[in-house]
This record gives structure tokens, sequence and C-alpha cells, in this order.
């Protein structure tokens, strides 16, 4: 029989004992941020659990880990403390564990109903890193941008390729989105157009969430990576593709991805993960030694986007893909970040880049699943090229296992007007 | 006759009272790290002045600001508070004023001779961006990479180019710089080359400093956008062309950047830069109206690398350019960088991108200088065509006024070899 929990967790519910994912909330407006974990339809304050002295192991016994407004010293501690901790919540929560089951006051005072609590970005992100990592993300964008004769450039297949993202403009889950104003390719001699983005996107990812880090100049070794790496959660790299196609030649996405990117609140541990490890794709050609690892692994997370235009009741599916069909490993990412030496920081944000299936219903944007706005998506009594003003664009993730769900809970956002 | 300060400060320094640029030290090893500003040959400690209560105007009086480990919160006050301190310190150490003349307390507290101390990156990044901002930079790299036909992508003329580069790994000027490992293009069919850069640069930028940033969605009008500018430093942005080369197609420049960028200590103010404004290039075609600024300012910044090789006494001057030959503006970059409502935050990097001259001697990079290595340098007794493990790389940077020198002082770096 699988684990317990006192606490009443649906079946469907993303948040069982097996799960506990980080994040970091407000119970009241006025409130100082602080960690917790969410257990079915609750966050567990992890101040107060702090506070109440019961991470007594040997790590945390002393940290204030917890008692910070993100989880940036958490993620510092590494694998152990994480360990410790996992360890003891799993025990705290459990059916058969009296110490916060039959304590009322210690109850109220750190279990508090999700509906009621204010989500902020877990961490303080110093940089934010976009991977390129989905095969047939990389082929399909090749083909509509360079055209079918070498859809994906030479270098693909033997770097997981990435580029510098804006780490000031992630957002939280709910927060509006902008409609970014640009410069758009011009026609002929004309000068080029400008105002507000008429492609744009979301774009279906995952990220990693980086732990320990390491001294500038010295790279971490691929088979060593998944310990600097705490967890993952959704992200939406919003992107308009028109200000993209024209300001990207040659230093790549600046203004057609800076204006937003959205991450879900709850990173969920690789611990919590491991249960739905997968093979990753075979890698052909062989990656050089510094990529090639012992044991390549994948996770078997399935993800679905909705759109929900202004003023309808219901969200419609647009995709559905999962984090499996990822090319290189978020192992292999992190490696290849830091073997020209450059320094990751507790926090920062490696994101998988789009990604998409090989079916045309899992495609993992808009650019792909309308072939450029080319073949208009036929939705539930509406169409869609591109996002238009009003539409609310939610991801969930989760891992099926058995009795039990781990999941991501949501991603969304709502696209707002441009400021005149 | 020129404002004098009661300490003496040489014809040719860099750090005469018009100056007063703003660093963050340690006067020991063991100290907190404070604001101070270069005066001659001392660093006048702000944390001091601020604890004495000579911060006594309006704005500053009852401010912290400079009892932080960084310029963050005194970037944020804006100009302002800025013209405020400036006001006070010019007055506070100007010849005939006793405040801090007269008291050899307080002289003796504030006063550090700036061979003692340790200088810090003034401020914590939350972003750096990079431009590409000279016209001739672009006109060379596009030949030596794309060809001579057409060497300036079509968008360069329409709008500031640049890219989002890595804020972890920028340095402090005496920060050895680790050669970084990586791949490069494989010739025909077999597996890239991997090993230390063979093709390490460096490029001459200069970098703005971030003072009050916006909110997310809102960008900042091009005519206020100077605001917006603390000041500006000496940057190498070091790069390894060979890893650049092989990754940077389609998303930008990633492993050839992230390796590490140095910053020289001193924020030289845009007041203190502004007897040294001049007009900009005249911009043909028209900029579009969110780039089109009332007075379109560069400043006559004398530029100046040079190379000292392992075992050498002296340096040898490889390149001398100015700030003046930038296309794009300062402002013209933060207004881009805004547009699409892209939050900027008090102490982001503005990197210009490399400043090259239109002459042969006034390149800003290796790359350029010696024609991708294939026309090596030859310096004093020895020949370049990208840096050796060993040299030290220094750029100064200056304005010649009517008896006075403003200065950057310098940004410094040694190419250390590869950790196996």
């Amino acid at each position: 029989m699988a684990l317990q929990s006192f606490i009443e967790v649906e079946p469907d519910s993303h948040f069982p004992i097996q799960n506990l994912p980080y994040g970091v909330f407000k119970p009241e407006p006025a409130s100082m941020a602080r960690p917790g974990v969410a257990i079915g339809e609750y966050v567990l304050d992890l101040s107060e659990i702090s506070k109440a002295g019961l991470f007594n192991g040997p790590i945390l016994k002393d940290s204030d880990c917890f008692l910070q407004p993100n989880l940036n010293k958490f993620l510092s501690l590494g694998r152990p403390a994480w360990k410790e901790a996992r360890d003891m919540l799993q025990k705290l929560l459990s059916s058969n564990e009296a110490t916060l089951r039959d304590n009322a006051n210690l109850r109220q005072k750190s279990l508090v109903p999700m509906g009621k609590v204010e989500m902020l970005l877990p961490m303080e992100i110093g940089d934010y890193t976009d991977f390129f990592s989905s095969m047939h993300h990389a082929k399909n964008c090749g083909t509509i941008f360079r055209g079918p004769a070498n859809p994906v450039p030479a270098n693909w297949f033997h770097l997981p390729i990435a580029y510098h993202g804006r780490a000031s403009s992630v957002v939280i889950s709910g927060t509006d989105i902008v409609r970014p104003r640009g410069q758009f390719a011009p026609s002929g001699n004309s000068p080029p157009p400008f105002g507000p983005s008429q492609k744009l996107d979301f774009e279906l990812e995952m990220a990693a969430v980086v732990g320990p880090g390491n001294e500038l100049g010295k790279p971490i070794d691929v088979n060593e990576a998944a310990d600097h790496i705490f967890g993952v959660l959704l992200m939406n790299d919003w992107s308009a593709r028109d200000i993209q196609a024209w300001e990207y030649v040659p230093l790549g996405p600046f203004l057609g991805k800076s204006f937003g990117t959205t991450l879900s609140p709850w990173i969920v541990t690789l611990d919590a993960l491991e249960p739905f490890a997968c093979d990753s794709p075979k890698q052909d050609p062989q990656p050089l030694p510094y990529l090639a690892e012992k044991i390549s692994k994948n996770y078997d997370i399935s993800l679905e986007v909705q759109i929900k235009p202004a003023g309808k009741e219901d969200s419609c599916v647009v995709t559905r893909s999962n984090f499996k069909y990822l090319y290189w490993t978020l192992t292999q990412q992190l490696a290849h970040h830091t073997i020209n030496g450059c320094n990751l920081r507790p926090g920062d944000l490696l994101g998988t880049g789009t990604i998409s299936g090989p079916e045309p219903e899992s495609l993992g944007c808009l650019l792909e699943l309308t072939w450029n706005g080319q073949k208009p998506l036929s939705l539930d009594g509406f169409t869609r090229k591109f996002l238009d003003d009003g539409d609310e664009v939610t991801f969930t993730g989760f891992c099926k296992g058995n009795g039990y769900t781990v999941g991501f809970g949501t991603c969304s956002g709502k696209i707002v007007p441009s400021t005149p």
C-alpha cells in the first residue's frame, strides 16, 4: 500500500505525500514570504515547522534556510539536506505519525488552505538560460525559418544549444502578460513596421532549478550534474515571433522573449520524479566524452496546454506533449553550460526549450501548431493563428504513479493589450 | 581656474575633483565592503562620510545607501540624489572647504590610500545585456564570418542589436581569466574537436550602469533614458572565437562569452562625462520614432588596449579607439531594451559591444586586428594572432579636459591555462 498522509488527498490531486514540491508563499497579503510544500489542498508552512524545531536532523537542525523569503539558501545546501528535509516531511505528514496530526495548535499555524495563499517566485534567479533540446522543435523551427533543406543546424546534434535569457522578466503563474511592441521585418525598402506583436506565442517548456553551483573556471562533470539540480517546474517562454524573426540574426533572440517568462509556483524535486525516470533517446552521433553520461535519464511527464479566450467559460486543449521527448538531458545541459568554466549559482534557471513531440498534436508552440500562422487551429468555437488579447494560456504537467499522481500544478498567464 | 581639491592630484591623474567616480572597496581584507569615490591617489570612504552626517541634503540625509555593500540602493535613488551627492562631495573635497580638510580625525578615517584597498564589483548585477553598436565592428565581423557580400545584417541600421549576457561570470579588474574549453567546428564528418580555446580574444567595450529601472510592461521613453543611466565603466567581454563560431547559429553567443567578463572598478558618472559630450554619428536611415531622440549624444572618451606577455616587463599598445565611434547611443540602447516592456533594474549592465574605429589601428578586438588570425600582429618583440596563456590585457580610458583628465582607471585581466 502506498504511503498515505493524514491529510486527505484526492486521488487525482497533484500533491500527494509522494510529491511534496517546494514553493514560496504569503499566507496573508501582509505576511512575509516564506517556503512551503504543497500537500493536497494545503500548503505546509516550513517556517512554522522550522520554528517548532521539527527539522532536527544533523544538517538542518541549526539552519535558518526555511526562515528566508526564498529557497536559495536551502538550494545551496545540496542533496544531503534535500534528502533530510524530504524524509522528515514525509514522516511528519504520514497517517501514522502523531507529531503534527494530533497537534491542533501546530496544524492551525502551519497548514494553510492553498486557495488562500499568494504564491511567489520560489527563488531569486541570478541567471536564466534557455536551451533548445527538443529535436522535433528544432526541425520544425528550422524548416519554418530557414527552409526544409537543412532545417537543423550542423552543431545541434553535437551540443545542447542554448542562449542567455532575461532573468528580470521571469514572473510567477497568474501574472498578466502585456503584449509586447516592437519592430518587424520590412518589405522591400520601406522602414520596418512597428507596433504590438501580431504573432504572440506560448512555448511549452520545463525548467530545472540549480542547487549548489560551481566556482568560475571549474566545470561540473556530467556524471555529477544531477547533484546540482534541485528540481523542475513548468515554464512558458512567451515569444513574439515577428519581433524575434527580425531581430535574431546574428546574436539570437532578445526582445522577442524578454517581455515575460512564466513559471509554475511548485518545484517538483528530482527525488519525487525518480519513479518516473525513463531512458532518454538514443543519441547519434555519440556525444563527446564530456557529454557522455553513465546513466542518461529522462522523465515521463505528461504535459498539456489549454487556451481560454476572453469571455469563454471553458478552456480548450491545444496540445499534449511529454518531457521524455527531449533529446538532450538536464544533466547534459548543465555539464555543457559549465564546460567553459561558466559558474552556476543556486536558484539559476535552465529552461529546456520548447518540448515538441513527434506527432502534429504534440507540438509545443503555435508557431509549429499553425505552421507560422499558415494553418489556423480550429478550437472549440474559435480559431487561432497566434494569441489574442484576453487569451489565458495554462500549462499542466503530471506523472501518473500507481494510485497517485505527482503533478506540477499549473502555469498560466493572460494576454493583456499593449499600453499605447 | 578649474575647481581644485585640498588633496594633491597629479595633472595626469584619472581622478581629479571633476571626476569623483563611484566604486566599492574594502580598506582591509577583513573589512565590510562599502562605497567610495576616487580622488587622486585616495579612496574616500562614503560610509564614514555618511556616518559623520555630512550627506545632509534633503534626499540623502536619512538614507543608508552608503552603508550598503554595493551601490544598488544609491543607483535606485535616481538623478536628484546623484546630483545632491556630487555637489556635496565636490564641496567637501574642494581646497577652500574646511570641513574635511581641517579635520585630521575624519581624514584619517575616511581617506584610504588607493594602493591599499581591494576593489570589488560596484554593484550587484541582475542582468547583463551586450549590444553590438559599433558599425565598424559589425562590418568587420560580418565580413570575417559571413563574407564581404552583405556583411552587416539588414536589421542592424534599424535597431541596436543585442543579446543577453551572463551576469554570474562578470568579475572585477584584476581577476584571472581561465582559458575556456569547448567544442569547435569539425571539418567534414569528423566529430567536433574539443579542448582549450585556440582563439581567445579581448573585446574593447564600455558599459552603462542602470539607475532606476522600470516596471515590467512600461517602456522608457528615449528622451528620458538618460535619467536611468548612472554612469559608465570599461568592460572586457572576453571571447573564445572558435567556440563562438561553432555554437552561435541560430541562438547567438553562449559559452564563447560566458567564461568571464571583466569590469573596471570605477563608475564614471554621466555628470562627470557631460563636458566631453559630442554629437553622435548621423543615422541613416532615420531611426523609428521610438528611437528618435531630441538630443543624440556620444562622449569623447579615448580608449587604449595594452598586452603584457608573461615574463615581460612592459606592456605593448595593441589598439586605440574612442567611445564616440558608436553608432547607437546609450540612450537609444536603453529605450530599445524596454520597448517590448522588458524591465530593467538598478545595477543592470548594458555593454556597448566592441568599439572599433574606422582605422586599422583602432579596431577593438584581435579578431579584427589580425583578421581572424590570418595577419598576426607584430608587437614589441612578439607576435599575436590571439591571446597566449600569461598575457595580461589592460584597457584604459580617459577624457582630456582643460587642465585635468577624467579617467576610468584600468580594466585588466590575465589569461591562465585551462584546468585539465
